[in-house]
C-alpha cells in the first residue's frame, strides 16, 4: 500500500494511528474557551500542554458546505466548485440546490485515502452533507439524521442505531451530534477506521451563545466523546466550519437589511435578483438569514458601479465585492456567484425581503453566520503538529496537520 | 429661564420630568438581550414596547473617555479634542495623560444645563472621568470611586456614602457601578435634578461574557435600580461607551500583534513609536490591551506607505489608516493622533511589546475593545423618540433624542 497520497496538489501521510478529523459546526471559539472556564471541558483545557491550540481562517462565505468541503478537499472553493447550498442557473434563471456531488469538481481526501487501501469513515450530522462528503469513497458514510436507513450497499454499515446505541436523533437538536460523536467513539471501538471525519450541526450554536448552560451542555458532552477517542489513541483534528454571532438589537429584534426589497425600490422589480445561498432545507433555526447574499443583475441597462454604490451606502453593510475581486479575495468558483458578493456587519443579516423570511421559528434571539465576522476558528490537535508560526491558516489544512 | 439651550451647534429642550441619561461602560449589546432572555432583566424587556429600541454607533477609538466627552458634548472628538487617554506631545515626545479638562476644546451639555439654570448631577465610577465631566459644572459630580471625599466645594454635594448608603466600593468591583446607581437614585429622590449623568465602569463586562452568570447578575442589579428611576419618573436613555469582545483563542490565550517589537525588529528600533491611547491608571483588567493603536513615525527617512504598507500585512491587522484620513473617518482631532492609526480584528488586540504589558492581572480570558468591532452599542427610552428611521445614529445623539 502507498505510504502517502496526493490530493488537490497536497500529500498526505498514511496515519500511523487511527485519525480523526473533527468539524464542529459554528464553534466559535469563545464556546470552547468558556466551557474551559466553566470546568466542563477538561480535554479541551488539556490541549495546551499536550496538544496544539492554533487559530485558522475558514473560507468566506463562512457557511456549513463550503467549508465541509474545503476540509474534505484541502482546498478552497476555487477548487471543488461548493461556494454555498444554491447558485444560479444563468440559462434557466433557476436557483439550483449545490447539495448533490455531481457539483463537485475536485476528488476528496477521504476517497483517495479509501482508494489508497485506508479504512475510511464519515459521520455527518445532517443527510444534506453525505453525498457531497462520501463522493466516489469507498468506505463508511452515514448521516445521524438518516442513521436507521443506513445499509451496506449504499453506506458502508447497517444496524447503526443498534451499533452506537443510541434512538434515531431529531434533525433540530443537540441530540443529532451527539450521534455523531457517540457513532465515531463506536466505529472506533468496533472497526477502528484509519481516517474519521465527524461533522456535526450547528443546532446549539444558533441558539445558544458561549458560556451559557445549553452551550456549555453541548461542549461538555463533546469533551466527554472526545476523552473517549483520544483514549482509544486515535489522532484528534478539531476545527469549525465557521463562527457564529449574535445578530440582534439589545432586545433581540434581529437587524435585517432586506436587500431584495431595497433593490426592487431603487431600480425596479425585475432589474435584480438577489440570492442567499445559506438557504436550505432546514432553515428553522436560522430562518435563512446570515451574513451573505449574492447578487445578479438581470436588467441589461443597469450599471453595476451604481448597485455596487447602492448597497454599499446601505447601513449594516461591511462589503461589497464585484464577481471577480470576490473570485480573488475569497477563492470562489466565479461561475457560481453572482455580478456582485455583499457582506453584512457582525451583528447583522440580510434577507430578501419580509415575505421571503418564515421568522416564526425563531423562538430564540438570531443568531447565525456568513460573513466575515465568523471566519476565525479553532484549529486543535491532541498532539504537536508542525505549523510555522507566521503562515495563515485555514481550516482546510487540518487534514494536513493532522496527518503530517 | 432659558426653555432652551445651544450647546456645539445642536439644541436641547429644557426637561420637563428630571432626565437621566446613563453610559454602561463597554455594554455590548447581547449582555442586556441574553439578560432578558434569562428573565432577568424586566425592565429592559419592556422597552420594546413602551419605549425605544435603538442601536447607534459609538467613536472609534471605542475606547470610554472619547465616548463619555461625546455622549456630554454631543459631538464627536474632532470637536472636544478627547481622542484617548493618552497622546504624545510632539514637543517633548513625552506621553501626556489626557484625563485632565484642560484638554477638552468643547463645553459640555451638562454644564451648558447648568448655566440656564438647570439643577445637574454627574456620578462617574472612576475618578478619571470626573474633571473631564464636571469641566465648568456648577452642580453636582463626584465618582463612586472617591464618593468619601466628596465636598460641597468641589463636588456640590457632601455626605455620600451616608446619602447612598452603601459603603465606599473598591475600584475594581461590579460594586463601583452599583454605587454609580445607587446614588442616582438617592438624587432623584432627595434633590431631584433636572439632568443626571451617570456613567459605570466596564469591569464586569471585561471579565464576563453575555449571558453568563456574573453578566446576569450585574445587569439584573442595573435593572432594579432602572426600574426605580423610571418609578420615580425619569426620562430615562440609555446607551453604551463601546462594545466589549472576546481577544482570545479558543483556550483563553490572548491573540496579541506586539506591534512596537515587530516595528522595531523591521524599521529599527527608533524608527517608530507605537501608543496604545487605552493605557491609564487602571489597567488591570485589560492589561492596556485594545483593539487600537497609534504609531507616530520618528525616523525621516521612513517612507510612510512603507510601514503602513508593513503594518497591514500584519495578520490580526484589520485596517491602517494615514493620519487624515482616520481623521477624517472616525471626526478625530489630527494634532492628537499619531502618523497612522492601527485597528485590529474583533478577536485580536494590539500591544508595544510583552515586557510592556503585565498579563498577571488577567485572571481570565482577555475581554476588550477599542476597535471597529465594538462600534455598535445599545440606544435605549423609557419612551418614544423622535429619529428618522434611515439616520445613522451616534451614542452621542442621546441627549438630544431624550431631551427633545
Amino acid at each position: 500500500m502507498p505510504t502517502e497520497i496526493t490530493v488537490n496538489g497536497r500529500t498526505y501521510r498514511r496515519p500511523t494511528a487511527p485519525t480523526v478529523i473533527v468539524c464542529v459546526d459554528g464553534c466559535e471559539q469563545d464556546y470552547i474557551n468558556l466551557a474551559v472556564q466553566a470546568g466542563c471541558a477538561p480535554f479541551f483545557a488539556s490541549l495546551r500542554e499536550r496538544g496544539a491550540v492554533l487559530s485558522a481562517d475558514c473560507v468566506v462565505p463562512t457557511f456549513t458546505n463550503p467549508n465541509n468541503l474545503s476540509i474534505v478537499t484541502g482546498a478552497p472553493p476555487a477548487v471543488h466548485g461548493i461556494c454555498g447550498n444554491f447558485f444560479l442557473d444563468p440559462e434557466s434563471g433557476k436557483e439550483v440546490l449545490m447539495n448533490d456531488a455531481r457539483y463537485l469538481r475536485a476528488p476528496t481526501i477521504l476517497a483517495a485515502a479509501a482508494e489508497a487501501g485506508m479504512l475510511v469513515a464519515v459521520v455527518t450530522a445532517k443527510d444534506k452533507l453525505r453525498s457531497l462528503l462520501g463522493h466516489q469513497l469507498k468506505g463508511i458514510c452515514f448521516s445521524a439524521e438518516k442513521a436507521d436507513q443506513a445499509t451496506i450497499a449504499e453506506n458502508g454499515i447497517d444496524d447503526v442505531l443498534n451499533k452506537v446505541g443510541m434512538p434515531l436523533p431529531s434533525v433540530y437538536s443537540a441530540d443529532l451530534s451527539e450521534f455523531v460523536f457517540a457513532a465515531g467513539v463506536a466505529l472506533l471501538e468496533d472497526v477502528r477506521p484509519d481516517l474519521m471525519y465527524l461533522s456535526t450541526t450547528d443546532y446549539v450554536q444558533h441558539k445558544h451563545a458561549p458560556g451559557t448552560p445549553g452551550a456549555n451542555a453541548f461542549y461538555a458532552m463533546m469533551d466527554r466523546y472526545l476523552q473517549r477517542l483520544d483514549a482509544l489513541g486515535a489522532v484528534i483534528g478539531i476545527t469549525a466550519d465557521h463562527g457564529m454571532n449574535a445578530k440582534t438589537d439589545a432586545l433581540g429584534q434581529p437587524n435585517i437589511v432586506y436587500l431584495q426589497e431595497q433593490l426592487d425600490a431603487r431600480f425596479g422589480a425585475e432589474a435584480t435578483r438577489v440570492l442567499l445561498p445559506i438557504t436550505d432545507p432546514y432553515v428553522v433555526h436560522h430562518g435563512a438569514l446570515g451574513s451573505y447574499a449574492t447578487v445578479y443583475l438581470r436588467s441589461h441597462g443597469l450599471a453595476q458601479h451604481t448597485v455596487h454604490d447602492f448597497i454599499a451606502s446601505i447601513p449594516g453593510v461591511e462589503l461589497v465585492l464585484a464577481k471577480a475581486d470576490a473570485a480573488r479575495r475569497f477563492e470562489l468558483p466565479p461561475d457560481r456567484i453572482g455580478d456582485l458578493v455583499v457582506i453584512t456587519e457582525r451583528l447583522t443579516v440580510v434577507g430578501t425581503a419580509p415575505a421571503g423570511h418564515d421568522l416564526t421559528g425563531l423562538t430564540v434571539p438570531l443568531r447565525s453566520h456568513g460573513g466575515l465576522s465568523e471566519q476565525k476558528v479553532p484549529l486543535l490537535f491532541n498532539r504537536r503538529v508542525d505549523a510555522a508560526p507566521d503562515r495563515r491558516l485555514r481550516n482546510f489544512d487540518i487534514f494536513q496537520l493532522a496527518m503530517n
